[in-house]
């Protein structure tokens, strides 16, 4: 294990940290809130001395890493980064327990979007901008954006990305992972920009900016207790649009810019991805129309919930809460599945979804015929025996990590069966909201300090695959060769 | 496809159960339910006719059957079985709607023990004893059943055992499938009797010989609105001990009658299940205390209602629907589990949910190590990875299947989450009773006639671990090869 690789590259990320909290301090500068330009530049000073002494007091002189390394590196990068995030919260006394601020910085980063505040609206600017800004981070990746931007000399930096990008399989764009990195973030910086211009022209600029930062991580935090619904029409279907491209493969953005069009059509998960959101957006549509007594309303409002759940935003213009058990179920179902591979959407990923229907029609094929060889495909490409079960495998403990975020939330004594469930599926799946007591128009601020702690660690479990959380904490990882 | 085999052995398994519809038919004659009596004969000769039909139009010559022949056979002998099966309650018009009468007797051959009935002590005897005797026959299989009895001539019948057993592996005890069949049915008629004796100490002779067949086949029927409530404690607690047993390995008994202790301590499985059923109980224990303010009732309850769930019998001393949310919590994860392979319980199985946990943490380490080759061990055996990769690939589909059968209850009208989630859970893995309207003490009669069909193939589904009815209704199966 390359401990001092681990200290160097963690140290750089809370330095890039550092740096990027110049821009919560402007905001809160340019509204005149000193005590948020306080606790920023606090912050700051603490992160770049922490950042600068893991740096350079443990300078490495080996710079080669391998799997292990890299789920290492991620693990505690993004435990730092959200320890020292959620210090503006505590410093301003915004957010003055320890346990909710870490919650909502987590929620930040991993793009959950889940809230403990129980009065958003009270927030200072500067914290609200911030709040949203770590969507943007962790959308793509911290890990992603330091590769993009600092000279690497290392070649081995495939496996921090590995261990940081969701999906199942990792597609580098171009041969070289610094490019790759380079690439992703200028198409999401480009898109998140074509985002704010589209929403300018309906709400203010702080508000357009926000939501801006929000929609292409796919976090879900929104600066109003009633989330999206008091925008504009028009604004909300811009947000609609936003979410639903966010939870595409990033990769296919890049083909379009290279007009290579028949990789896009030709992506199996696109379709099964616009498929779902089609056929949910319908029945939803379906189940509410009682309601709203209006197509065009009962269109707009299930279109927006079902990109938000499908892409994991979690924004919402409704309380779908109140909305027939038709509509609750098949949120319920959604909050599973999650958008493409390579997008900032959370959840389980729709190519392993995909991937995992083949592994099951391969193995009824194989009771059939049980001395066939039938190769798999999958965009394209052949998957091999350890791809298909290596995803199987995956799901199985994905679940297992459900069961168990939910017995533990079981404790509580005032949330029922149903708001544990979907809090412990939302929070997995980093989606955001859930039913129940912890439903759109609720938070879970009413969670004990253990819960949240529970909870918070879900989330990140599920932004990182858990894979990366598990390995950094098995004592074998720690013990030489 | 041997077409002429299926016939002619399904022919055969209609012709068991008219034999064997003579049991409730005396039963009925000796409370003198002349109704019953002749509904039972009229069934009786139709079954005849049919499986004689069956029998002798096809005769096959070929008597080789490979796995998709054992797939067939299993799934139209069930289908077959529970449709004439479900006769009596219709001739009788004691169940008059055929979505109803079919509901019944699935539940009851695929020993789920999920009712439609709304005033179960208005029903005949006959009808009573003839609901638990399904649950008898079902539980061990019938086709492992005319395995025991009829003569054999195909050395080829450990493809049907293999269809209808339940578990990831199927054991044979002894070499030659007929012997293993005799030796599961005489244990499981051995400890039926004994159960039926340690009850007549605390109930009625009928009443005893209904809940020892219950029991036994880990079904759940009662022949009471409140189930097992109104009985004494010395009733519940044999049926808790005999719930427990009966979700044991049958392969541990015959051990146990050889001697071979070493065998059964050395079980993991049966650890495994113990540990379940000692931690569970302990948290129910704690959660319901104060609702009795009494150690030993609920003591009583919980281990009764942990053992009933766990064992998928659905047997219940309380409405667990008033306990606190975290005893529901616990009784819902346990919902998934099941008790052992070569059990008549229902459910995941517990040996696949240890095969499940050994991928994970194969993979986890594989991902520490990619090029070590570690080998997975399970009572004593290497698990290949054919093995390991088929239970997680059944995993994915168990899943599947419970998340397809909610969202179609989710068009329900006038059902909730809570009851539709629990009412594919409690149907798919052949456990009884779910909560909220669908509680120990409620049913499933509200629900329409579609969604009846639909629970009714989630149990057929889950007691025959889903591969055989996918497989019956694959067009390739039937194809030449």
């Amino acid at each position: 294990m390359n401990r001092k690789m681990i200290f160097y590259m963690v140290g750089n990320i809370i330095l890039l940290e550092a740096a990027l909290l110049m821009l919560p301090t402007l905001v809160a500068l340019s509204y005149h809130e000193m005590n948020g330009v306080f606790a920023f530049s606090l912050t700051i000073i603490i992160s770049a001395l922490v950042g600068f002494a893991m740096k350079f007091v443990f300078k490495p002189h080996n710079r080669v890493i391998y799997a292990r390394e890299g789920f290492v590196i991620v693990t505690f990068a993004w435990l730092l980064l959200s320890l020292l995030g959620c210090l503006p919260f505590l410093i301003s006394g915004e957010i003055p327990n320890f346990f909710d601020a870490f919650f909502e910085t987590v929620s930040g980063f991993t793009t959950t979007g889940a809230s403990i505040l129980r009065d958003v609206e009270s927030m200072s600017q500067g914290m609200l901008f911030w709040r949203s800004f770590t969507h943007w981070l962790g959308g793509m990746g911290v890990l992603v954006l330091i590769m993009a931007i600092i000279p690497s000399d290392s070649g081995r930096t495939i496996h921090i990305m590995r261990a940081e990008m969701a999906g199942p399989v990792i597609g580098k764009i171009v041969p070289r992972i610094k490019e790759t990195a380079r690439i992703l973030y200028f198409l999401y910086f480009a898109l998140t920009l074509i985002e704010f211009v589209f929403l300018l022209f309906g709400m203010p600029v702080f508000d357009a900016a926000v939501h801006a930062l929000g929609t292409a991580g796919t976090g879900g935090f929104g600066i109003k207790a009633d989330s999206i619904a008091s925008y504009s029409p028009y604004v909300q279907w811009v947000i609609t649009i936003f979410m639903v491209l966010f939870g595409v493969n990033f990769n296919l953005f890049y083909f379009l810019l290279l007009r290579k069009f028949k990789m896009v059509f030709t992506n199996r998960e696109l379709w099964f991805y616009l498929s779902i959101l089609l056929v949910s957006a319908g029945i939803i549509t379906y189940s509410i129309y009682p309601i709203y007594n209006n197509f065009s309303d009962s269109v707009r409002h299930s279109c927006f919930q079902v990109a938000s759940i499908v892409s994991t935003a979690g924004f919402s213009t409704a309380d779908f809460n109140l909305w027939p058990d038709l509509a609750k179920g098949v949120i319920f179902i959604l909050m599973f599945l999650g958008g493409c591979a390579g997008s900032t959407a959370g959840g389980l990923k729709l190519s392993r979804v995909i991937i995992m229907l083949k592994a099951i029609i391969k193995d009824v094929r194989h009771l059939l015929h049980p001395r066939s060889v039938a190769a798999v495909k999958f965009e394209g490409k052949t998957l091999d025996d350890s791809t298909l079960h290596g995803v199987t495998t995956y799901f199985a403990l994905y679940i297992v990590l459900i069961a168990a975020t939910f017995l533990i939330l079981c404790f509580e004594p005032s949330f029922d069966l149903q708001s544990n469930l979907t809090a412990s599926v939302t929070c997995c799946n980093n989606v955001g909201p859930g039913l129940g007591l912890v439903g759109p128009m609720e938070g879970f601020g009413g969670y004990s300090a253990f819960s949240k702690l529970v909870l918070t660690f879900a989330m990140l479990f599920g932004r990182l695959e858990i894979y990366p959380l598990l390995l950094a904490f098995y004592p074998r990882t720690w013990t030489k060769k």
